[in-house]
């Protein structure tokens, strides 16, 4: 799996960014460790899930790219999805709830994307999508549980070691698992003694379970303010790659999580969303006792101005 | 005064960051022009301060530091002398009005100034500031009207343009006009042709007049957002300084100064304060209509949750 990782990242020259790796002193006399963080919250739609999207839709025929592409989603991975549609004249539909946020609909849009919505109520939206997707001959790039999109988050970590060197520990979000497999296989493959945690919200740990018990366990609809990380569990491919490539799950409280926010916003001018501060969390909460040489991965920024309200005034 | 600032970054070396430059293809297509942010509110103390508070409280005499240094200001000079003063183990006096926002009192106070208050409606900062100079042998640090603190804050433009070549346009806040005169210098010492704007709010357009008129205007409290161009007017050194070196003076709306900061949290990711996002503004409001490369000045990002949240509000 390394080797795609290093084929994704000659793909997404040019097209993705090279985000800039970021310390705080102030941190680093904090934790008595040095910090890297690498901002995705710069990348192209405010977050690392460009990487996945481009680096599975470049690949596909001809014939594929002519029927377009599917995908059910209503956060970062939609607007990843559209844009790269819209850049490489692709035609996008995304199935997403009825109640997404009218910002992240119109972000969608604004790419280009057909929407289809949906009530989460009454329907799965993966089953729209598998149902689209048979109907209309689309080609479906699922959020996390894809070899070329877990291979394209890899990219993040990639490029990380290459400029900064190795780590002795690698801090990463985990959802359903796509940007934690691929940067633990992009971090073994380049510097094989850094030790990959992943970190979850403790309202939505079941990868923390799954890690731990080595059973999937699931969660439903799970109350956590880092919504990048309510994905129901581990997928088919992300857990067996988690349980062969990641060294250890902690968890985090949410006040543990807004606390980070706060603190890349006043501390480092950062404008990070909660799920992407997941990594700061467990380093200010103790959760992780860091040592060494620490990469931190800020998966993203998107938040809206009633969350980073709420958490700025907590 | 050119060498001046070239001999202020050689002193800066080690001390303060060199902050990033960062652009934003939505905006250029948007502008039509390069834009090149020059973002100081990744700086120490989180703005430009620190540049000229280091640049001018480094060469004091051995004598001078052992008496210590005093300022008056309740914003970002504050802060840089205090943290300056901590850095070198010299003792700072910052005289601050008694209604200054609590968060700016703690962090000066944090790094170890003493804080001498005073009633803004009853004494005058600086006739305060004077008198416990005399007094107690300290040396004056100014926020703005001081040769070496000038040329430490011009050593911001220095380093954009060793980093990324000549420019076309440079925008530049205005308040005491210690960056504008700074920055104006630097620019045209390395890129003649570069054309240097400043950028006041309206409601604070003193400086612009002042240029226009060739005559000091002065500004009483100005009820702008952008809190760091709330001083009365230009110094006596910064007004000749920009008449000479500044090709013209825009003023922009309150809104334009909140649109452009909310521009920056939402599509850049970047926390930035209202009176750092003034040279923004005037590209989003076309008061300054861009040609070519552009270099914009973000001069920091210390901002607090009310302001921000207002900001995302309206």
């Amino acid at each position: 799996m390394f080797k795609q990782v290093q084929a994704a990242k000659e793909r997404l020259k040019g097209y993705a960014h090279v985000t800039p790796v970021m310390t705080s002193q102030t941190l680093n006399r904090l934790v008595n460790a040095e910090v890297f963080f690498k901002c995705e919250n710069f990348q192209r739609i405010g977050a690392f899930k460009f990487r996945g999207a481009f680096n599975s839709i470049c690949q596909l025929s001809e014939a594929e790219k002519a029927r377009g592409v599917i995908t059910y989603s209503s956060g970062n991975h939609a607007q990843a999805v559209a844009l790269v549609g819209q850049m490489m004249k692709i035609q996008t539909t995304i199935v997403m709830p009825d109640n997404a946020p009218a910002i992240k609909r119109a972000a969608t849009k604004d790419y280009g994307a057909r929407i289809v919505e949906y009530d989460p109520e009454k329907a799965s939206r993966k089953d729209i999508a598998d149902e689209l997707e048979t109907e209309n001959g689309f080609t479906m790039i699922p959020p996390y549980d894809h070899k070329q999109v877990i291979a394209g988050q890899g990219t993040a970590t990639l490029e990380m070691l290459e400029e900064i060197g190795s780590l002795d520990m690698l801090l990463v979000p985990c959802g359903g698992g796509g940007l934690l497999s691929g940067s633990a296989i992009a971090a073994k493959g380049m510097s094989p003694d850094c030790r990959v945690m992943g970190i979850e919200p403790e309202l939505a740990d079941d990868a923390t379970q799954s890690f731990h018990t080595k059973r999937l366990h699931r969660v439903k609809n799970p109350p956590t303010i880092a919504d990048g990380t309510r994905t129901p569990s581990l997928g088919k491919l992300t857990f067996p790659l988690v349980l062969e490539y990641v060294d250890d799950m902690k968890t985090v409280s949410e006040n543990a999580i807004m606390q980070a926010v706060r603190f890349l916003f006043y501390r480092m001018k950062l404008v990070v969303e909660p799920s992407g501060a997941l990594g700061l969390a467990a380093l200010l909460s103790q959760a992780v006792v860091p040592e060494g040489r620490v990469g931190v991965i800020l998966s993203g920024g998107n938040i809206d101005a009633d969350t980073m309200g709420m958490i700025l005034n907590s």
